[in-house]
Parts: structure tokens; sequence; C-alpha cells
């Protein structure tokens, strides 16, 4: 998917929120339990939720841990709910939470099992920056499509080694922002004509909505993809004020507040609710920024 | 399995030879292709090569990737090769090249994929610090296992960030080796009485043989994962001169130079012969150093 489809979704369904598919075999409803085993229990949560939350969502992530701890069966169910989101609403844009981090012909196959079109037909996917650019570049062959890259995370132990300060000055979140934007698509590839902005965007927490300005300074252009709405305790409002850009530039995710609004026989309705809301505030955002 | 334990077959095969499972479908050789199709093929190679090449090696290291590449199919080849070595040889070290890196309940749950004994049993993973702390604890709940941490790897691009000079003087993969070798392990579960180097690891490519000094001078105790002999061009010598500790401490991998060493009916005793070879060298280092 190009920027400017994702933008107009955006604007579209006046949401840039992101539904996480951070689906929980112990934690989906007894009433799906009741009819489905399996992987197939997980893809019919999933379908569920996808149905009832798809008018007020622009991107879905599911979060390949929670599948792959459920070995071949939860990677067949997680293929089925790509399957079904790309053919049933192409529009969306699907992002592989997989936090990838690999160099050489490992990176390569990490790119083709996402983003190759026999395979998992995935439009981005988040990946870690410690090994560097060889890390990203197989994922930015690939036409239309995108590397989500961490630079400042909102869990606790963030300070370990993304706030360091560098000799330079800088943090090194701010470093790999500055790095990574300077990264490269193919000259002459596929990809031809499109810029860094049109293929990479960066993970920042919205635990820090405060340092989102300074993000802005580096990657004024740049798509974010905020996690930490909803659970993780972010402000929706902080981040549209210091976040937001002309094209949005923003995707805010929230996983846990949306699928597991409900264990009853109404989780997709509850579901649904709770993805309305947040859209209706990223309405009003949208009306006051952009 | 414990460091004692490991130590053991080192000194009992006289070898610290990690052989990286980084089975592509497409280079497995003809011979397997006409009797097997799909994960079979895959599981077949595997099982051929482990028990031509285990009187030689400590370790095997299946890479991810190169499983996740062919979707549920892959992942169960991967499944099978894991039963297939923790049952038929349970000496043997079993990492998983992973890669991983995410926080809080996916890594609980990346953690249980890898480690958990009613999933796959392997040994160690290989983690991303990016994240930091929150990334690994879960992985050292699991009593006997390990966790392989990145900290300067051989590919080009390392020098983005890992080796970037922080304000205190150190380069950033000096800190991660000094902040992680503190962290714990859990002191009232499961793994009670254990130390960060009964259960941390930490990778180091081989291409950077006079570092490993330095390596030393920070962590003298903890094994380290050493990539990057034989395809990516390191020196054993240099490597066990360097690198070796009072429990050997180093485990040498090599991955296509031993498993794609023929193509032809021979694959498997090609393989052993190039096996053998880095385990006579590794004898006479141990003998040398040890």
């Amino acid at each position: 998917m190009t920027r400017e489809q994702l933008f107009e979704q955006i604007k579209a369904k006046r949401s840039f929120l992101c539904v996480g598919l951070d689906t929980d075999f112990l934690k989906i409803p007894p009433c799906i339990h009741a009819q489905y085993s399996g992987d197939e229990a997980i893809f019919e949560f999933n379908r569920a939720i996808i149905d009832a939350t798809s008018p007020y969502a622009v991107a879905y992530k599911p979060n390949l841990a929670f599948y792959e701890a459920y070995a071949s069966s939860g990677i067949h169910a997680l293929h089925e709910t790509c399957k079904y989101i790309s053919s049933r609403y192409p529009d969306i844009f699907l992002i592989a939470d997989a936090k990838r981090g690999d160099i050489g012909n490992t990176s390569d196959l990490y790119a083709k099992a996402f983003l190759d079109i026999n395979s998992m037909v995935f439009d981005a996917v988040t990946l870690a920056p410690y090994m560097g650019r060889d890390t990203v570049e197989p994922f930015l062959k690939y036409k239309d499509k995108w590397a989500v890259i961490l630079a400042l995370t909102s869990n606790p132990s963030a300070d370990d080694f993304e706030t360091l300060p560098l000799a330079n000055g800088k943090q090194l979140w701010q470093q790999v922002l500055e790095t990574a934007k300077g990264w490269g698509c193919e000259p002459h590839g596929q990809s031809a004509g499109s810029t860094n902005e049109d293929r990479v965007m960066f993970v920042v927490g919205a635990t820090r909505a405060e340092t989102l300005a300074e993000v802005r300074r580096i990657v004024p252009d740049h798509f974010l993809l905020v996690p930490g709405v909803g659970a993780q305790g972010g402000s929706l409002a902080e981040v549209a004020k210091h976040g937001m850009n002309s094209t949005c530039g923003l995707l805010v995710n929230s996983s846990r507040g949306i699928i597991y609004a409900s264990d009853g026989p109404d989780f997709a309705v509850a579901a649904a609710a709770e993805a309305r809301k947040l859209r209706d505030q990223m309405a009003d955002l949208l009306d006051k920024y952009l």
C-alpha cells in the first residue's frame, strides 16, 4: 500500500486506529471455544473482531508471538487471518508485529515470509534496528511494502539502551531516526521513485508523548506507529497534538482494550464500541489538527 | 542444560562446534526431493545432517527465518527437527536463532513458544537487546534455559549502531555486555541459585576476533556464540586465542560450509567430513588453551 492510499483511507474513515490482534487463545470468549477448536477458534475470533471493528480501523497488527506460541496451528490461523483481511478488506493496512532483526540471506527470508505474494500478504513488518541497515534493506525491495523500525518504546527498560546518551550529544533512539531516515529504497528496482518516507515508519511509544515533538523535528514527514494507547496508558490527545503531520503521519494502536472489551457473547459488539470510541476521538483530532 | 553439562559435552567430544541448520528448501539435494516433499523434505534433510555431524557437534542452531519462510509447513518441520534432536541426542545444546526482541506478555509468549516443555524444547534463544531488560527476563524464568543476547555482530552495518561511541566512553556493544551481565535470574523461582553466567550468552562475530580480548575483559566467564566461521570468513584459531576461557566459553557456529558441502547423494558424508575438520582443529585448540 502506498502512503497516499493509507492517507486516503484515514481521511475516508476519519480514523488512524490500528487494532492489535494480540489474540491469546486463553482469552478467547467461551462462546467461540464452544463452537471451534484449535486454530479455527483463533481465526473465528479474529474474523468476528475484524468484521466488527473494520468500519473504525485503518490497520490491523497481528502480534506474531501470540500465533507462534501455538506452533504450526497458530501460524495457520495467522495465515487465514491475513488472507481474510486482504481479500475482504483490501484497503486495510496490515502490519506484522514481528520485531525481526537479522541480516543477509536470513533477513531476505523474513522479508519473503511476511511480504511475498506467495506467502503472507502483510503491508509492513516491525523491525529491530540493532544490527543496522542490513536488517532493513531486504524489506525495502518489495514494492509498496513498509519497514516499521523500533525507535523509542514505552516499556520500563527502554532506558537500558534506547535513551543512552551518545558521544555526539544525541540519545541512541535519536540516532536511529537520523540514520534510518537516510536508508534508500532500490534506485532501479521495483520500488524506484519511492522515498524513505514512502517505505519506512518508526515505532514511538505513546507514554512519551512529550518526546513526539522531538521525533517530529527529526522525521517530520514519516508515519509513526504508536502503541500504548489503552492498556499501556498513553493519551491520544497528547499524541495527536505533538505527533500529527500534514498527512496525519500517525497510526495509533490499541489491542487489549478493544479485542477483550467483553468475554461474553457480545464480545464483537463490545470491541466495535471501543473502536468506535477511539475513532470518534480521532475524528475530532483530525478536524482540529489537519 | 546447565553450564556444567555443556562443558562436559565439550570435553567429551573435544569440540565446541555448533552446526547452523539454515535449511533452505531450494538447496536441499535432489536425492531428498526425489523421496520427500514439503516439510518432510526439510525434516529428512535435517535428520541426515544431524545423524552425520552429531559426533562432532555439541550444538545445533536452526535459523527460524528458514522455517518461517515456508509457513506452517516449515514450522512443522522445525518442531519435528527439535523433537528428533532432543529425543535422539539429549546431550546436544539446541539454540533457536530467532533474534526475538519484545516486551511484557509478548516476550512471555516468545519464551513459551521456544522453551516451554509443551512446545519446542530449545535450550536457548537468540535475542536482540534494543528494548532492554524487559526483552530478556521472561527467558530467564525457565530452569536451565539460556538467553543468547546480540552484542557485536560481524555484518557490514554493525557499525550503524553497535559500535557507536557513547558519552561514557564505551561503544554501544560494550554497554550491552556491561548492562546485560547484571541482569538477574529469578531469586526464588525455578532458577534459584543460578548466576547470570549460567543463563546468558552473548553473540560476538568471528570476523572481529581482535575485539574478543575486549569482550573477555567485560565478560570473562560467559559463553559466547560466535557465528561467522566458514561462509563469513572468521579464523577459528584467532577466536580461540582471544576468546577461550577456563570452561571453553565458546560455541563456534558454521552453517552453509557444513550443510551444503555437497548437493549429491553424498551430502551427509560431506557434511560430516567438514564438521570433523572443524572438530579436529577445535580439539587441537582445546589442548592448547584449556
